[in-house]
């Protein structure tokens, strides 16, 4: 999905859970994220996406890095806010489901959310397919008629299969996050822009206790 | 500033006020803007970027056509809320401010937004160009300083030229509204998506009294 | 429905749509509108009252004169806030509906609406006053049992002649825009306080480009 | 102030505080304000206007009548809210402007006041007038050039006397909450509207012990 | 409930509405309350608590006396604040749903409350602790099901003996106002600290007229 | 600091940052935090509090565990609702004042909250304690006077040490976070309530890849 003038390398995380469905799982994923990103810098890339659309650690990311950093989740809902006035996320489970309404109050974003709902099927059950679709034209239904929703987002990147389905049978916009991480990311380059400092400053140096952690190199 | 595989026109509007700096001016625009966002649908554009920081009409243009259409101010902010917890917009005159003001709280981004300020100087005038960055590079300080801004948002699409000065000038990411217009269209056209058709209803087609507004050709 | 000290006059517009549900409707209609609004003031009025609840170019009437200029929506929305704690908007069309959604947002008085409910009638069908009536007591009774409205406001001065039966039906206060507009208008008249000059400042005079928009004579 | 057609009666509560400053206040004027309302409501009157910009016990008083009550501060708010995107409070003390900053949080229009600043005059001081409107003067300024206030609402109906010069002196609207009472109350009056029964239940009957209390009459 | 290094006293008030079900009762036992404050305050008490889930005249209270003073209500929703995103309060007649309301309107806790629901019973008529329980239960349900509560806050003191039976049924977690009371007390007791003087300034001392106004001796 | 029949235990994090002042050090905290908490339950304690004034990961810990968890910096803050209208806090440096924002906006407090001020002093460096004071007295006193706090919350458990010369100083009260955090914790554990399961839905178990990770046992 990278435009013809970019080129990109996905990166999977070799320690951690293997989803991200709750605070726990963020919890657990945080120490190897900040590694791959702070190689990522290191290796000249001009820009990151977070293939992750409960944007697990964003504000320690921007402080470790200079580049810019985008989320897939909060990508998605920043391209759903140009289609409409509210906005659904369809996403897995309840634990994550919570935790995107989270971030939403932390972005300050709560009054353009119309729902947050979970179709209460675990990331690596999304291959099946025809059950994952349905029932997120299920739950996106329900966000549109009963909620107000004017767009739908879906929560979760491992979602995208069902794009085209979703495309067909739903009367408004359908935000993949995978994608919209990508054009946010990309625009961001191409602006020559990146997240603020004074926003997101560089965390002290400091000892770190153990020999897991402090190999890490993070800070 | 395009992207290498998308061509673009600039269209200038033949009649209506020669700069938008008030509601009346927004006012008169209207039905000239109208009518070439209708042709420029017709002639087969992917998306349209209106190039205005002070967004008029948005809710017209989209009732009336399909294609995705921006408009420059929604684009820098929308780009600006990925890069900061808080953004300033600094705009031309205090008439223009009171726009932008209202547009914020429209989309329900007052939470975000630590200020929008005006310099003094109307579009015409920009075109002196140090004493607009100078301006500019004062109101960004004062923004930053005492409004708490992480992220600066040009608040007229005029004031592309100090880009350069303010970049190298600032601490803080400095986001040109013409830029991330032609940006945030080109995310729409790559990702297949416009706005809600269900959010922005088709104008009902009715009467339209008065020779000069019905050869308008727009409802 | 003047007070009995007070005089008015009902102007129609003889240029632009035949009714405003829509907002392309309020872009074709700003022209005409702001001419006759000139008039007025150089007419010598006291105070102008836009007999239309989906409040057209509020901030190009205000930057443009000094007498004080209510418009009916507006007008009917203050009156409710002394008479509960929400309200509901029953109006027209779903196009409508958004407007008027979009009107409360910019007035930062969401926290006090209910809901905005449209009857799927449009304007000049209000004639057939038992069915825009019925409709109006279905949506209102919806208003009033759902979404927990203390008042309905009619969104639309088209529904004036309604009024009779909604009282007798309803439980809680209604109020006509119509109405509400001549008294907001001559409140403001009687206590000789106008609009904030720092909130609407005047617009700029400049060279208006093409024949019919510079002879509208506004700015 | 009444309009030609209108006839009132000015009514001073016999018992209680000589002036009303403090929740304490407010408190102890509850039950002799309610008798009277009471009283008023059985005379006939159309509506009644509580003189008194600090707003006591507004959800008693519509608890306990039907015809439409309306207090001098609520009633001055609303018609600023129509003449500019914010407005300031000026009152007497701080222990005053509390109050009114809670009634404003409660009335959810935080979002339109830009500030509520305290002259330090109590209420019984304001004889003095030229000292107590140089106070309110350099408060009002303050609000405009500092807190951003578009429009200047007085926060004590003992202020009125200042109105002339405040006018004068000022370059945005001001608001005389005593005028403003009548008006509101007026158009309620004329508009054949009352607050929401559903909004404010009667209040149940009961026992009410102490000889007192129960000589009240009220409920 | 107490702790066992501390001992209190329960004072019932001799005067005023036998129930606190709406702001006229309030209004009543506002005299009354603020004597019986003042005394238990010069008793040397170190904390007080309000027995009421409707919190009266908070203000008053603060404003008069030194020592900390909370009421049920509020403490209620203090502890819910910390167990869960969202709360909804069961209390017991539509006059204290809107009492409670506004409280929390005014505390600006109106974006983590789910909803207040009342279930129709009067606080004496709670003795039937069935009939009361039964209503409860299905008020907390519709809370949850329906609102989105993760937490359960009940609305009025008198439901205390519900506990048992709501905590075995329930799902969620519930908080009784009258123990909550005493556990924010206790805590403030402990922690030597009591409510702002800069928010709430004292009363200014001033002439009550009336016999029994003034000899409840308040200020 | 613990009530007399309370006991417990401070326990010491073996492996992590040695401080906690960013974003980065919260999310290199996670993993040796979470398993001490899994622990800490295990060996029957009553409630957990996390001695830490940034909130570090509460969503993962109350996944994690049955027994209420309450943190030092939501204890204060809770604790300063019922003491103001507005509180401010002071912490240690512009990486944990962020933090700080982001979770009184994550828990829609920010319509309390005057502002958030940091002293510009490390963790490590409050050892000096005069320097601490005076640095914290003197943004309190900011806070205070410019900002509109009624309340001052410390934003650092390391700054309990100044506890006596800011209550001596200041004119509004001060809460120390590791107090008010044992205070809640005890007043949680006394009413036998825990956080809302609804809320925090366990966390689903999976693989963990990594030895370190999977070594913590966690989930």
């Amino acid at each position: 999905m990278l435009s013809p003038d970019f080129t990109g390398e996905v990166i999977c995380l070799r320690e951690g859970p293997v989803s991200l469905e709750s605070a726990c799982d963020e919890a657990l994923v945080a120490g190897p994220l900040l590694r791959e990103v702070k190689v990522a810098e290191a290796e000249g890339y001009d820009a990151i996406c977070i293939d992750c659309a409960a944007d697990p650690i964003p504000r320690a990311i921007r402080e470790l890095i200079h580049i810019p950093a985008i989320s897939a989740g909060e990508a998605a809902i920043t391209i759903a806010l140009v289609l409409g006035d509210r906005f659904s996320v369809i996403t897995v489970l309840d634990s994550t489901r919570r935790i995107i309404e989270g971030n939403i109050r932390k972005c300050s974003l709560t009054g353009r959310c119309a729902s947050v709902r979970a179709v209460g099927i675990p990331v690596l059950a999304l291959d099946d397919l025809d059950r994952a679709t349905d029932a997120i034209l299920k739950e996106a239904g329900s966000a549109v008629e009963k909620d107000g929703a004017d767009v739908i987002v879906l929560g979760c990147t491992g979602m995208s299969s069902s794009m085209n389905r979703l495309r067909a049978s739903l009367d408004v916009p359908v935000v993949d996050p995978a994608e919209a991480g990508i054009r946010v990311a990309e625009s961001l380059a191409r602006m020559r822009v990146s997240h603020s400092r004074k926003c997101y400053p560089a965390t002290p140096s400091k000892e770190i206790k153990g020999a897991y952690l402090s190999s890490l190199g993070i800070i």
